[in-house]
């Protein structure tokens, strides 16, 4: 009984956040979709909601449908589950209305809360798909942060979000310092009692030889000296794939970037001037590991991250995450490690399956595992991750070009 | 003082019409682009207030733009008024907002007014640039219909944008019978004195061989038989780039329709059974061409057209147009020959210059002159122009495999 | 009997001609095709043979086929007559090999010189068809040139395919004048009984308002003062598309030429220093409009150029034709008009049909009429036409963007 | 001086070997190119001599570059070189012609034998270039047998490219049977004094957890299972841009199969029926991991390969290599593992960097290093691989849709 208020609680807690990030939009704003990559709000809002309906709610007897079309227009990629909107359709759905959206939420949440009271919620297996519920509408609140600035920042009136909150005191610049971690054979992927997705389980072994890993984030202004040096414009610190990547896109800046006297980026606060203190975001796998050899280093692998993480910063996770409402990365203080936080960060490693990977049955199955091939794997959350989503063992992948996510560097070297 | 006093009346007039298209509308169905050719509803409505704004208030001393980044926003294709919006990324603007539009309309509505009753706006050139910034409304009301048309038709949900009126009496059908047209050289292009396009004047004449024309457009039910016979399987009807068009986009019948048990098409009343006595309408040039050879016919020249429409309909100017609010074509009765209204009628004449034409200096010089290539001349309007906005002599063009205007069909051959 | 020695006499002429033209190809140049406008020049001389073996020898009894893949090989675009390789794919077909081509070519000229005598070839029919292939052969060797300019122009090795002949005295430039053809109408097309395609037939009369057009093209060096004053960077020049041809293609001259200190262009005696007396040449109709319109000028229509040939230059075809094997343009000497020979000149008329147009039965039906969209019609030949094959009538067509073809400007202007 | 003459024969014998291999070609199949993945066969003979030419020759002092031009032709993706033709430009060169390329090879085979007994040769930084030079041209061969395949059996005509070998008897089938390796750290990468790429370099190591690994390749039968069961039309064995690949090139079978009343494959001795015994090849890394997955298997990564290889296979280079002629993979033995020659075998791992990877100095840096993003491992060589250039810990990499190469498939489980 405590366990269904408490949740009941959690259930509203979660969902309510996914409103309150969409809260500051025009309706207008809701609907758009200015690239492939980005899903029109409106649609986050209805997807997540399909996602309990789908594969909880239906399958309870009684449940009734909100609208017997919505499954076609927000299914993201279940095969399973059926036909649905071409991806690169969705911002060319004016209908539903935004307000038909939130009254299909609200439909949901009403059959959810009472759901949740019911003893056909009281199975684990209803539990973990109720759990695993949360931790996807999570991972959509932070692409509803991404996806928003995006279509914000691609407007050339430059709307402003949200106004930049009163700004602590600028703190001084940690020095860039590297620690050692030793040889050894180190187990990696999650062994706990809690909540993690598919592709952490199966703990195992990896060996590691010696490195050393930088102990804060790459910053603005470091990454300045890169441009300066003319980095965009000399193929030998660029994989063959990026320097086409740069070449084609002419990419001269991280994306955000404009100069005017100085260079300014688009921030969820509007545009503002590049600050040299904090951390480099909106990079791409491309732009992170051409930084790091221009720098005379390279980017962890997955491995070293996640065992550097548990030395460096032991178990606790503290960061500048969703909560903060900073909605972008602040500069780290003598101290902070920043593994958790402000930037997801950019690893040398392939996002493949752990060697004791099991797909789920059915069309969960289709949640992670399928896209196992030309990613790359990030790790450590960013700002625009709620806190209680992130874990030393979580892997988020993204192919090596994309950079509207939060994306940054951390160096790593060899010894 | 009667004339400006008309002149403003009409300047309302003009002006409520847009906005009275977009009333049924909900706010998320103004920003959306579901195909380059289509532009969001809140763009149509910046689009006719920048007109007004550039071409005649910004020339008057005083004037304060609305907004210093509408030009950029709200300018279609005039390179001579500087840099816009790539007009594929009109559906990605999010922003102005809706409501800030019809602000800015509010904006230039006063600031027309105020001028319409000042000096400046008694010369000749002025009255001809509002003029002509009506006759611009016009043909952005037209395409408000039809792109509002293709944003809900090709919602998964097909929403309704107003009920069918109530449906006159079905009429019997008028016959297929065909009017000849003697031998001669005729006069052709507007020589009135009342408003008419750069494409249209220069009268001059053309000497055309008997012809016979039909008495009224082909109708779904002839169509259907083109369809049935296998019309769109059987290259020998087509056009070569026709032929690769078909292929390329499956095209089985005419945009908008779906095949159940029988043929439905999307109209803005929501979904209906196709109606075999009513003008077929949304086919390309491609499939107006391969009919009419189907049938052993030919489409009429433009100036075989222009000369039949005189003979046999004189100078009146009756059909089914905007006003009617039917938004679809309807059936002709005997006796009505369907010139105007109902359609666009194909013709089997490329869009170039008369041999007089002159392109008007400055910006405007870009209105019309610029896009003689490549795309065919229609003539007579259709359901959504505007009755005023008319004439015998109007040349409306579009490249040839273009139908989501109400673009339709009727039949000529030579004797 | 004597007509049969003629015709064979005249079989074996235009054949040779064909292989001619490709004698100083290296075996690799017969097989590449560098865009897909261009074909292999293999391909053409299998192509010609399929186009009589196809059309006369296999609808006689007892011919043995010579390969039976070459139809799939060989066909261009006649639906009628099957399956064929994609047209780009054309470049990529190693095999035949070139020495199967001729063999190909060696056995179908056995069988037409026996098919020549027989009696079957007697009947009007058959003859039609032969000197239709004729004709199509003639054609092919107009592309043969043209092709293998483009082949040899786009390596970067830029081969000579023949020494310059020896060049003439340099004629001192002829004066650009204007003749006037008073307004009238006149019988425009192919009225003679001689060959003609199926598009010039069908004499009709056009009315045409007063006019005036130079007696000679323009030249390399009145192009270039359009170069200088900005033409390619002014979009006021150019129609809408071909503006976007510009920006897109970053056009800056004619095709082939390069700047060096001077103008060079590659021509088929390797490259040459830009002549200024000789004609402009490998522009599109984008550029032959803009040039046009810089000036002050206009394009003729092709009813203005059949009627100015007929009064200026009379019946006689004279002109720098593919026998001077000059292979270039040359510049006109005073009392030359060149409405024949040198290049093909861009008309203002879309390439439609005439009044009393028919469309061959069978596959010849789709020889011309299939192609009456979207395409400029060109008259007067040029330097790669063989003369026999020019008329006052004939009508050539291009899509506006091409010039790998010799296509130069004449003006004219209305009076 | 021993040395001398061994080195200079082995040049002999390498540079040999490529042309040997392009002895049965006409002429016309050295220029082709049907896809940007292949290379025409005179651009392989003329690229790996611009190797030699460039990296060794051009640095002596007195050479001849043989044509100032041929950098620009033959550089394959050296930034660091210069200027090069667009790699889907290579098969629009007609020239140089084969003739002149043979002669370049000629001009080049020349100087080598001249150096080779300079005092120049004798240092370690050039035996080592020279070493590279033949690994570079072994590479190419490969690569030469390969695009001869995809061009030959791409014509309509599917030439044969040399007639099949006498062959052996059939042998009984192997079965299918798994060995074990026991968890455990173990040594990867090359440590030897021979000859081996950058990629291979700093032996390291990995813990492998244990596993079982097939003992021989995955047969056309047990491929042709797959088929029957719809493995291609079952999304759930694939990932999603497997998927993906899968419908949008509508896949249905490896590469060079066709379905008559059986299935039959293109191979370089003509198309012939598909024999079950012999190990599928021309499977993309989509298909062999879809048909683990619906095996219930996995496929090895490639550390768990290079430890089975030792194992299973100890150090012995046996299997059908180049040098056998087949031409095509043929059924093991029992007794056979197969872990060489007939098919390189995919990995579930993708190409990157080893820890202690050092890119070298200079323009051979861009080798190896700048293409590990996006590419999958495989192992061990296939029948056109030279038996002299294969080793255990060779590394070579492919996208993950390439198929053209000998690509087949081992399975593995863990345990």
């Amino acid at each position: 009984m405590v366990l269904t208020t408490q949740l009941k609680e959690r259930y509203q807690r979660v969902r309510r956040q996914s409103a309150r990030i969409c809260q500051p939009l025009e309706e207008e704003d809701y609907v758009v979709q200015p690239t492939g990559d980005v899903s029109p709000p409106k649609w986050h809002l209805g997807h997540t909601t399909w996602f309990f309906e789908t594969f909880i709610l239906s399958r309870q007897p009684g449940y009734r449908v909100f609208h017997p079309d919505y499954n076609y227009l927000f299914n993201s990629y279940y095969e399973s589950i059926g036909a649905r909107v071409v991806r690169t359709d969705r911002g060319n759905m004016s209908r539903p209305a935004v307000r038909d959206i939130y009254a299909y939420r609200a439909h949901v949440d009403e059959a959810m809360a009472n759901f949740l009271e019911s003893e056909a919620a009281e199975t684990t297996e209803v539990r973990n798909l109720v759990e695993l519920g949360f931790q996807h509408e999570q991972q959509h609140q932070e692409l509803l942060v991404t996806d928003i600035q995006y279509i914000l920042g691609h407007n050339p009136l430059f709307p402003v979000y949200a106004p930049l909150p009163p700004s602590a005191e600028s703190p001084e610049d940690a020095l860039e310092t590297y620690s050692g971690v030793s040889e050894g054979v180190y187990p990696i992927g999650y062994g706990g009692d809690g909540f993690c997705f598919d592709n952490e389980r199966g703990v195992h072994n990896v060996f590691l030889h010696p490195f050393r890993v930088a102990n804060r984030l790459v910053t603005n202004g470091e990454y300045l000296q890169f441009m300066a040096d003319g980095g965009y414009a000399d193929f030998s610190h660029w994989l063959q794939e990026g320097w086409a990547w740069v070449k084609q896109n002419q990419v001269q800046a991280p994306l955000y970037w404009h100069k005017d006297q100085h260079w300014h980026h688009y921030t969820l606060h509007g545009p503002e001037r590049v600050d040299p203190s904090a951390p480099v975001t909106h990079v791409s796998f491309y732009e992170a590991d051409a930084y790091a050899r221009w720098k005379g280093k390279r980017l962890p692998t997955e491995f070293e991250w996640e065992v550097a993480c548990r030395q460096l910063n032991g178990e606790e996770i503290k960061g500048n995450f969703l909560e903060s409402n900073l909605l972008h990365p602040t500069p780290g203080r003598a101290g902070d490690n920043q593994f958790f936080g402000d930037v997801w960060e950019w690893t040398n490693s392939a996002y493949l399956a752990y060697p004791y990977y099991q797909k789920p049955d059915g069309a969960l199955g289709e949640y992670n595992g399928k896209f196992m091939i030309n990613q790359m794997v990030l790790r450590g959350g960013s700002c625009a991750t709620p806190r209680s989503h992130i874990r030393a063992t979580y892997r988020n992948f993204f192919h090596p070009d994309k950079r509207w996510q939060f994306t940054g560097i951390r160096l790593a070297e060899s010894i």
